[in-house]
């Protein structure tokens, strides 16, 4: 019999919907997992701590098939993946709607000034004027990533009538490529990363970048934390050299309690909350990997398929 | 010489673009104005003090026509307007940009519970969940209005992939009637309410209505306070009959440090902000007045026209 080993995370979604010819092992802790996995076929092995999945992962030397929940498998060894030739299908576009509608709230709650709003309200004070004057329609945004995620924004966007310029790897009709945009900063009132955490990635915008665009300018963060340039980041934001950063991720997660972002006034913290801002994850994620299973036992190909190679 | 009484608010951008030939008074005061007015035949009277407005129209007793940058006049004297004939241009959709975007904003607050984000970041907390796990994409929304504001909120929403059902005076293809929408609140998770302040709006929304709602259903009022019986939210809200509501507008305004809506977590108070959150207020409404004006000396109609008898 198949030998699947999944969290127990899962466990109770999954667990009825399940074929019967399976040999299932469920676990909770990582001393669990490292017991359930060694001769399992297929893994689900998504836990709250990445380090104990990533040692599941070494555990599991039968794996043939890893699935995931999360979109970002950066935490993962890489090599492990590429060498043992295991099928990666992860959670790319799992959390791509919510995410794509924080996005767009990011941007409203910074154009409105709206935090400042929902402090006065704390306070009990009727503000006279909007801490905040600016309106997305007729405002230009630069989107970096253009998967999952980048396709849901755009439309969103599009709809307030911002003018939205998507960078692809690869330079095609209506898009800008890899090395086009840098020259193009300036123009742009949105930033907007999107972009897989991959080597390249790495550091994508940092002190040269800031300094091209212009003193108004948002950068919104929903890739990785890496992506940016943390120390250039702050400099930028206590400098006023641009707007404001929406940041639902940061190096590191979570963000110390000392760390200046917290407290300056044009930096937004969301704790890396934007995917989990729904319902849905789990009867999705759950529903994919159910499909993806039995075409997995009929020998036909699993999606969506993550490249360890590529690392998204 | 055509006499023409101008408030001093809109002095800046209006003077230099005046034709020479005519007669303008400025004002600044209520004193002032009641000065400047009794000869004038064209008028702009927006003052902070809708009292002062109101006392201002009566005594100008040569007025043809009277210009607003506000969309709701319900706070001037209709009688008035009507008996002595006077042509009335208001700011219908000047605002409406902004204000269908904080439309927006409010219900992605809401559903991601976003408001309790920034006050963990105020804390340097980092949230390990989101306090809001709603998506917009599938959701339905009653919009009850659709002037300048709704018809720009609707394709807004539905970028989003939200089902908009739209509420219009008369009954057309794709519309409900005023008659209709009663008996389907239940189906809504989100109700809008951009219709103008008439008696016929007046208290359009109570008990009975918010007795109908899910438990989950959102409200949201970008129209008058008085549009929804204010006791009965409240009530609604502390019993969590409905899920929430997002006001941007109350009665009255502002208001009072202890009226229980301010301390309702399940009440958002947005202080009549969602106009004032754009800077293209002034500089668009002192457009349209000139290429009124100059309609108005060509003996062509001006737009758009505020009809006192309808109240809208």
């Amino acid at each position: 019999m198949t030998i699947v080993a999944i969290s127990g995370l899962i466990r109770p979604l999954l667990e009825p919907q399940l074929p019967d010819d399976l040999d299932v092992r469920w676990f909770l802790t990582k001393e669990e997992a490292l017991d359930a996995v060694p001769d399992a076929e297929i893994g689900w092995f998504d836990m709250n701590d990445q380090a104990a999945m990533a040692e599941t992962l070494l555990a599991a030397t039968s794996l043939k098939w890893l699935n995931s929940i999360y979109a970002g498998l950066d935490f993962l060894p890489m090599d492990v993946l590429i060498e043992r030739g295991i099928t990666v299908t992860n959670g790319a576009g799992i959390n791509a709607i919510t995410i794509a509608e924080y996005v767009v709230m990011g941007m409203l709650n910074i154009a409105k000034g709206y935090r400042d709003v929902v402090r006065a309200q704390d306070r009990r004070e009727w503000l006279t004027d909007s801490p905040g004057k600016r309106e997305l329609a007729g405002s230009k945004a630069l989107l970096l990533g253009y998967g999952a995620i980048g396709k849901l924004v755009k439309p969103r966007l599009e709809a307030f009538d911002v003018d939205v310029t998507v960078v692809r790897r690869s330079s095609v009709e209506g898009a800008l490529g890899p090395d086009e945009w840098r020259g193009k900063l300036s123009e742009f009132d949105w930033v907007i990363l999107a972009v897989p955490a991959t080597p390249e990635t790495d550091g994508l915008i940092g002190a040269e970048e800031f300094a091209q665009m212009k003193p108004n300018t948002v950068i919104v963060n929903i890739a990785r934390g890496a992506v940016i340039d943390q120390p250039a980041l702050v400099s930028a934001l206590q400098q006023k050299q641009i707007g404001g950063a929406f940041l639902d991720v940061t190096t590191p997660e979570p963000l110390p309690e000392d760390h200046p972002l917290w407290s300056l006034d044009n930096a937004h913290i969301s704790m890396h909350l934007s995917g989990r801002a729904q319902d849905k994850m789990f009867v999705r994620s759950a529903e994919r990997f159910l499909e993806n299973l039995a075409k997995y036992r009929r020998g036909e190909p699993v999606a969506p398929i993550f490249d360890p190679a590529r690392g998204y």
